[in-house]
């Protein structure tokens, strides 16, 4: 077996390559140290304990190779420990990057990252006011690579490799749809709120592929930080405009609506943002935002799941899968 | 003076037609009898008095002639009463129908009721399934008059003749927008919801001139009288098939479903859905449901409102109105 | 052992009558299937192992035999697995209708069926409106049969076989109590309102044996469903009265004052209400509902509870079982 | 015209009794001292205004005239004041005791306090426990007097002279008939829990004619204090037996029990119960309070509204009064 | 008359100082312009009447003269309007500013504002952390005019010119005393914390004598806009220190936990703040707050109530004066 | 082995003492009788089994000496159990209290007892009002022993022998603080207040050592008799002044406040208090208690946490732990 998809059962031997999820080291109660590991392809994980004898001499080396994220090549056996299947290594080594592509061990949006930053530097483009555009695609321009890798959240819905692109691909595309149903929105706010909502999500978890909360997403929250991120723009373009330069009066309205879609986004406090929205894109974007996790969620949560049942899926709550077949 | 948007201060001398918004028979402290009538045209609307000896020796006929929705004749003069301007009658008689043209005392959509019901009737023949189909589409002939000229609301949103419809081809918009953004959601289903999902608002209120919620509206509700629209339908075709016909197992799912997209509209209990949503479709109406009432509050609640500032707009809380102008 | 009650260690051997409670067929790692069952009679549960050998060849039979409120014939080992007692089955058949008596099976009311619906149907005939009397007693014989079995929730309170008719009842008497000690409460509404508020429970659960939440019972809910039963009554009556017939203004109050008492049941709309209590009938049916439930919750969650101690009873929280005996 | 129930418009002279609901002491911007009174008369009441020079010279005698509770004899003409009927004095005097007969002036239950009282001592003697029936028995004897003339609220429910005694005698005899249909219920906390759950509001409130809240009422409430009459009761006994006595563990499990029925009694910590109901009979005699309260606010809220209308009713909300006619 | 305490009752001639609090420019039916003034000095506050004749002609110089937080010269006649006393302009002209003195017209702090900078200043020199001292010492200096003028609060509490630092000093002297208590308190975030936790009040608010939000008030918050302002100050020293200059780890930790002590001040997301606290100084900030403003509300609320009795205070309920005298 | 902290693994033998912080007898499926017990040393901890044959013939010593507080002298083996360690009882005897020394048992203040006893009674001298300072003297002296030994919560903070003093004091030093801070503060409530809030948690709790709910806890509550033991104090003194002794008024006054800043302390409602805070000492107290009670925790869960990360701390949610280090 070199596929872990292949692994069903006890006293199977494994030899082949396993993205590094989680690593952890612990003892054991004679204080011989061990490692705990989760390999993944894809969707499928699997646990593997890595005993002392395979640390013992070269255990910087064994660090540096199990973080999250590394591949590795791997030799193991099958077990079932609590009617649950795990593996216990025989042999590992790191992988050469030409040995793997990486994209058969990471989950994917359903359209590729290239056309979805294409699709989204187009609508930078339709941005009309200066101001925004600058201000817009020049963060986007900064955060460009951690944003296409980023997932949308550590959970639930969009929590996958560049999961943040594509939910915010997905919601630009409501609120044009939106935008062109109702005149008087402006969609300069909603193209650049919905760029920038989550953006500093690419400081709020710890890495795209085995992302946790950060120090500074537990102690500020993307939200904070994706209007600062506005914030230094405007700083860095009134620097560039010369000594005490100020915004016009049109110019920091903008900003402040700019910033307001940000930190309204959750649309209630209690939801964590410290105020409410109170223009009419602030509303929109909160309410598509909505949608698209729900839909995100709802997908993935009834995926695999029984035809003409009722499924739990956190935290919408029960979902139905409608059948399929003919009566 | 013949148009109600002339009378601006005391003394003025009206001569010309209104219609009778409300009207509540009162009595002075001698115990005669007076109405207090509100008159309108287009959005102005002006408080009359008809003191009792306008009324004298014929009661019946005058009650016939005051009542919420008719037009009339008016001769009266203004004054002001605690800063407020009032008109006292002097004469006034029922007008013809061929006398005035309703169009101009009722705000409307803004757009043609015809087309919006062309529209609407458009999107009934996509749905696909026969039965959903059917359901739908009968419930619609059958309310198709009062469903074009009720309002969606009482007050805050849609809250004028034809809101209802409007509403309802708005969400429609919006409802094939997010459809055709995601393959795994059921159109029929989207349709068919939106559709149904405030249909028997024309129990719920008394008119759609002087809207109030009717008997059934506070005892019953229309979330739960739009199921039970359903209701009869199924139990109607059943029927036309013969004694003991059962629905198929598909069937039957199809209508939960539809039932069940009415029923979670409102999204959560405590917002009175007995069920909330438990498939995609039913997330969904219930979210372009937000919207569009957002969207319609926003608009209304501004129309007027100061640039440059925030205004209360109820139920939403504060809105800003943005400025227009050069810097 | 003929008697599950009397297994209480392992290795003991059992050759007697069980219900089929719950039956799960599942797979080993290596793919065979197994039962995993509950067995019950009357409060008595032993979970029971059907390994493969035991299926190998009549599968449809067993799954035919092995359905949930079946009763088999059993030879069996126990053992215990974690503490728990469990079985084997050695041997297993389907018991015939003469071999046993159900009731020895089965929790039930502790009153029999037969007298609490004679005691119902005496209530009412006791409604005074005839057309109130004739939509809640049709739709009692419609449903007389299921009403008389099924449980009146799924857990908490009166979860047994008949529950259903003996919560009903037991709120029947506090209402004909209630509406005694007031008389401005119409006794029609408390004897139609509590007979019909659960009534599609039938309809909500999956069975009376093992009930779980059926599909309209999530997508719909028993509140909507009651309501529509009584529209589906009145619908059938109008028809039988000639076409366009309609209702009297009291008839038609009569009506939606019994649909009120029903879907405002639970008080709240958080609680499941799509309407809150707008009458007092409606507000004593909820009251009396809280009480009845609670309790029976009291009940059985204190039967076996240790005296003089505070004990969890969800979801009323802790409740004291008071100390019986001297000092 | 004697009666204040005849005067309905301006210019009537008035020379009778009448009782002083509440009376203000207040200045004109001059500085001249005037009193406003309100005075009643079983259910009418009426504003009165005593100008300064009938004040002035005996201020310390119109004092102690005006107090709250007493009746006078007044003479005075009406006017209307922005459409309110109001009286100007033109004398007035203490009334003696022999002149009137308070029963006229206050509302009172439907029922004589004297069956009332009868009625609720009948079931203090169906206490089977001595300490508790020593307990209870003793606390009603030493409040006796104003528990029978209190109100059970300053508003909503039960607001009248008497109201306690006549909320708390209803209250028990629901007990009484719950406790019948439950044989697991204990009569004795039923019956001590009841009577004694609201005593203390008559130090909760400041009077029995105009109550308000009193000082230990805001500051400790009537939920604490009633369970420290409890404690007050226990102490006083203990001590009647002998230094360091104490109760026998019985006796100690059903003093907590009675106190824990009372401090419990509001069903919900946000409900004002510093503990939340942990017996069977705390939980029925909180449902029970809240029938008899809802009953006596939708009877009062209803009387004198419209039928076959909605009436808004606080606390409740909107209740309907159903019509009586013929169709 | 020359104070405005003077003003009493109707036809007092006044010719003295006051400062504007308010100015709203309006129009009687007839469309000519007036003012509605509110003119206040100290505590007292009385409404001034500028008709048409006194603007007519000088329209821009009187816009110029009547604005809030001017003091003018103005001479007027007292009346009563539905019991309320106010001012009609006989004349008015700007006063110059060594006519008054300005804190005869505002209510202000009980300790010098001098004293309060002081003291504050004194603080932040006991910030260890250079870092920390370098960011907190540079906001103070650069808005510590606006700092030492501005409210606390609109309303409830600290709500008078310099408001904000009394509020600001009275919390550091708790935090110090706090800190002192628990040594593992780290008194660099308290001191920096607090003083910045509402420094943004500056700009939240439009300005020191009639503070309303300002625009960034309500789009963004004062909570986000100080923590905005640290961000600040760290790009600017980090500019400071060459290009790509990056914080080390304890500095960068430092100014999170700085940041986080601002956020999570109003201590819940239902309160406002995005963040709750998560760090012990956080707490701290968080309840003393609460402990600074309570009281404050308290000793306004409780200033001139009468004794003995209950008060309504804003937003904390009622409140209880003691008694002060003998018995 | 002699000390449990030195049990690390199976098959290790220990001889030493062990404090028996819970002991639950249970069955074996035969019905042999054993005991689950938890030893302690200081903040170690070990269940261990006592198998029958160590029960057998002399049951009742073994209940006697196996009670929760108790030291026993024990011999046993390790082993583990689901990768748990646990201890097989070999032989056991009650300790004698010469052989040992509590202290070493028992996790305890960070300051001595006495110490913490000396300087509350300090503070209790410092309460000016003469009735008051009788009051909480009294009670403190009747239940100083307990009130010096209790823990002040079960769990969470202060749950340690002698946390319910230690709190105490902790609270008094923060009160001393605030209303120095404060000259309106009455310090004689914030004395009072504080040294009685928790006080009657000696009774709330079954005991010092291994705190549970007791009956009284559970149906009363702490906050409600804590206040009911002022109502005792009161009574005992009105008693020793002579029959029908009243306080006066400003008594009278001092002792509701006093027992309204216990009953009110935990600040609201929906936590348990059946009044909320209506004076300034009230809302203080109730701060200083969640200022004591956080820092409390934070400190506790924090303790022996990684540095530079966040640990779930209950109630508290995530907290921080700074990095101490260099960079």
């Amino acid at each position: 077996m070199d596929d872990l998809a292949q692994l069903t059962e006890a006293n199977q031997q494994f030899r082949g390559y396993g993205l590094v999820r989680s690593a952890r080291l612990a003892q054991t109660k004679k204080g011989d140290p061990f490692y705990n590991l989760t390999i993944a392809r894809g969707k499928t994980e699997i646990p593997v304990k890595v005993w002392s004898d395979h640390i013992h001499g070269r255990e910087d080396e064994v660090k540096q190779m199990l973080q999250e994220g590394k591949v590795i090549f791997l030799e193991g056996d099958t077990s079932t420990y609590q009617d649950q299947l795990q593996m216990t290594a025989r042999a590992f080594r790191a992988a050469e990057e030409d040995e793997y592509d990486i994209a058969e061990f990471l989950e994917t949006p359903p359209e590729p990252i290239e056309a979805l930053q294409e699709e989204l530097e187009g609508y930078l483009q339709q941005i009309t006011d200066p101001l925004l555009a600058e201000i817009v695609t020049s963060i986007y321009a900064k955060y460009k690579k951690p944003f296409s890798t980023y997932p949308a959240a550590t959970n639930n819905h969009h929590s996958f490799v560049g999961g943040l692109l594509y939910h915010t691909v997905c919601m630009l595309r409501l609120g044009m749809d939106v935008s062109t149903r109702y005149p008087a929105v402006n969609k300069d706010f909603i193209i650049g709120g919905i760029t920038l909502h989550d953006a500093s999500k690419v400081m709020e978890y710890t890495s795209h592929i085995a992302p946790a909360y950060s120090v500074p997403g537990e102690f500020i929250g993307h939200i904070s930080m994706s209007s600062m991120l506005v914030d230094r723009e405007v700083q860095r373009i009134l620097a560039g405009r010369g000594e005490n330069a100020k915004l016009t009066k049109l110019e920091q309205e903008a900003v402040y609506q700019l910033q307001h879609c940000i930190l309204s986004h959750h649309g209630r406090m209690e939801w964590g943002s410290p105020v409410e929205p109170k223009t009419l894109e602030a509303h929109i974007i909160h309410l598509i935002d909505m949608i698209d996790s729900r839909v995100n969620m709802a997908e993935r949560g009834l995926d695999g799941a029984p035809e003409g049942e009722f499924t739990k899926v956190f935290p919408l709550g029960k979902l139905y899968k409608p059948m399929s077949g003919d009566d």
